[in-house]
């Protein structure tokens, strides 16, 4: 049997009311009694019954969550899901929360508070808190994993991030290269991992060990691209093509190879991945692996349409495809 | 005396719910009616009582209504917007409407539906319609001109245009450079004009003239950029200098130059305008007029919830100073 409102008030001791404040993320409930109900909601298994949801306050707001916004990169996602919460007919609230816990949990009491219908995360990583939070609300939420892959059980949509990896090595390797190097995002990522996954596979299949040197991590800015690059054509027996895991790396590597008194691509290949805007206008122009931002934005926000009606999805893990887009920056 | 609802529901001949109605963007009063409303409100000269519409739904909804989500140009904007607004405890709905006067309409309505507290809006022009029914409605608004510049008695926030077109020419005339080129935006934008004019004033106060063969305008994209710069470097005596009045403008410079043969700064000297994040990493890195794009959408914001909370604006236009940035491009 599914526990009420009701049944939980009594066994808090506490008024129905206020256990309606903590779910709906009032304020003025104590942060030991809000504890306290919180955790005998869990306890229970207490779901809040979809009809109360949608005959309460009614908006017509979708939320989008973001960690920063400070990138192409996180625009592309924004302008996709824009273009569908418009077309809706409703109105999309953005929040930035800058990595900091805090600003997610004063979100979170926000998107309550306002009566969201949902929420679109972009976020480096879910916690299993603010996913208990989300779920005990009964709030429909997408997740948009350019950076970390959620679980199985989270809708989720992302870029198939180890067949970018394998076509952008595979591609160096038909041009004739053998000492191929990598550069990854931060090494505990999903996505870094996919990547590089994508990268060994390739290799393998083509008879190719990898060398461990060969595989750098750093940020995903143009300064740790920079500095890899450094150390890989500082190797005794250096690269002649590197597989940049973001373009804005990519940046860095072109800097580096400058630096080195070297040319792209008459010495390194370089190949980047996103497939940005400025990569087209680089000198040369970057090979790239482009991935579909723009429609990950739209998936994701359909996606959460569907939910928000009670549609139930077929299938919660969406890849949409990478594609590789040749340029000037590999021979 | 200013007139009241009841009076203008009489003169109207309608009931006084009907004019409120159009007052509050309601769909559900037909075309003709709704027209004869408006005008009689604007005839009337009709002001909502502030206190109205604060004791009315309140929310803690903020609008920014923007063109195009496509630039890293408007996600400088948005960052400082939401920023601010993320501080004030409030929340940021963000709309694109494409250039579109449907969009716009259909946002001014789903905006007073809301009962957004006040809207910052990054359009390349407000119309007069547009203009009237937020002001009817007594709904705060602050524009940030990053490309026309509003009548001076509408809030705005924008950039110090003309200062940055002079800063970048005389710099470019301090090294030396005689024939300098400029490539404008699209000529009607306020914002081209300005940065032109600055131009042409350092031309003047170093006593040289302006060559109208130098002077040419285009998209403030990549390719504007690359069509002006090829005309400028095959007249019979070519620029050894080019200010851009963009710096995607910038990249297609490069490439033009690139195409025709010559190098940066050895044979031409660039100067762009916005100071982006890519032109740090173009080769070589780009000399720049940096626009405050993050603070001027801090600055918007803060306006705006002056005029929210009743304050009177000292002035109502701000301008924040540009800056040149020096690096690679000119020599």
């Amino acid at each position: 049997m599914k526990p009420t409102l009701t049944a939980i008030a009594r066994e808090a001791n506490v008024a129905v009311s206020t256990v309606s404040k903590v779910l709906n993320g009032h304020t003025d409930v104590s942060p030991s009694t809000r504890r306290a109900i919180e955790r005998l909601l869990a306890e229970r298994g207490y779901q809040r019954p979809r009809t109360a949801r949608r005959t309460g306050r009614r908006t017509d707001l979708i939320d989008l969550v973001i960690n920063e916004l400070d990138s192409v990169w996180g625009l592309s996602i924004l302008a996709g899901v824009e273009e569908v919460v418009e077309e809706a007919g409703l109105s999309l609230v953005v929040s930035s929360v800058h990595n900091r816990q805090s600003l997610t949990r004063r979100w979170l009491e926000s998107l309550l508070a306002r009566g969201s219908q949902g929420a679109i995360l972009v976020l480096s990583e879910l916690t299993e808190q603010q996913r208990a939070e989300l779920d005990r609300r009964n709030l429909p939420f997408v997740v948009v994993d350019g950076v970390s892959q959620p679980p199985p059980d989270i809708p989720s949509i992302g870029a198939t991030n180890f067949a970018g990896g394998y076509t952008a090595t595979e591609h160096l390797i038909q041009l004739g290269h053998r000492r191929i190097a990598v550069i990854g995002g931060p090494e505990q990522l999903q996505c870094t991992r996919a990547r590089i996954a994508g990268y060994r596979a390739a290799l393998e299949s083509a008879g190719l060990g990898a060398d461990r040197h060969l595989v750098r991590y750093s940020s995903f800015q143009h300064d740790g691209g920079l500095a890899s690059a450094q150390a890989l054509l500082a190797l005794p027996e250096r690269p002649t093509a590197i597989f940049a895991c973001s373009d804005a790396q990519a940046t860095g590597v072109y800097e580096a190879v400058r630096r080195a008194g070297l040319g792209i691509p008459g010495d390194v290949s370089v190949v980047g991945f996103d497939g940005l805007n400025f990569a087209e206008w680089m000198a040369p122009p970057l090979t790239t692996v482009r991935q579909p931002l723009h429609e990950m934005g739209v998936a994701a926000t359909r996606t959460l349409l569907r939910l928000v009606n009670g549609e139930r999805l077929e299938s919660t893990r969406i890849e949409l495809a990478t594609s590789l887009v040749v340029r000037g920056s590999t021979a």
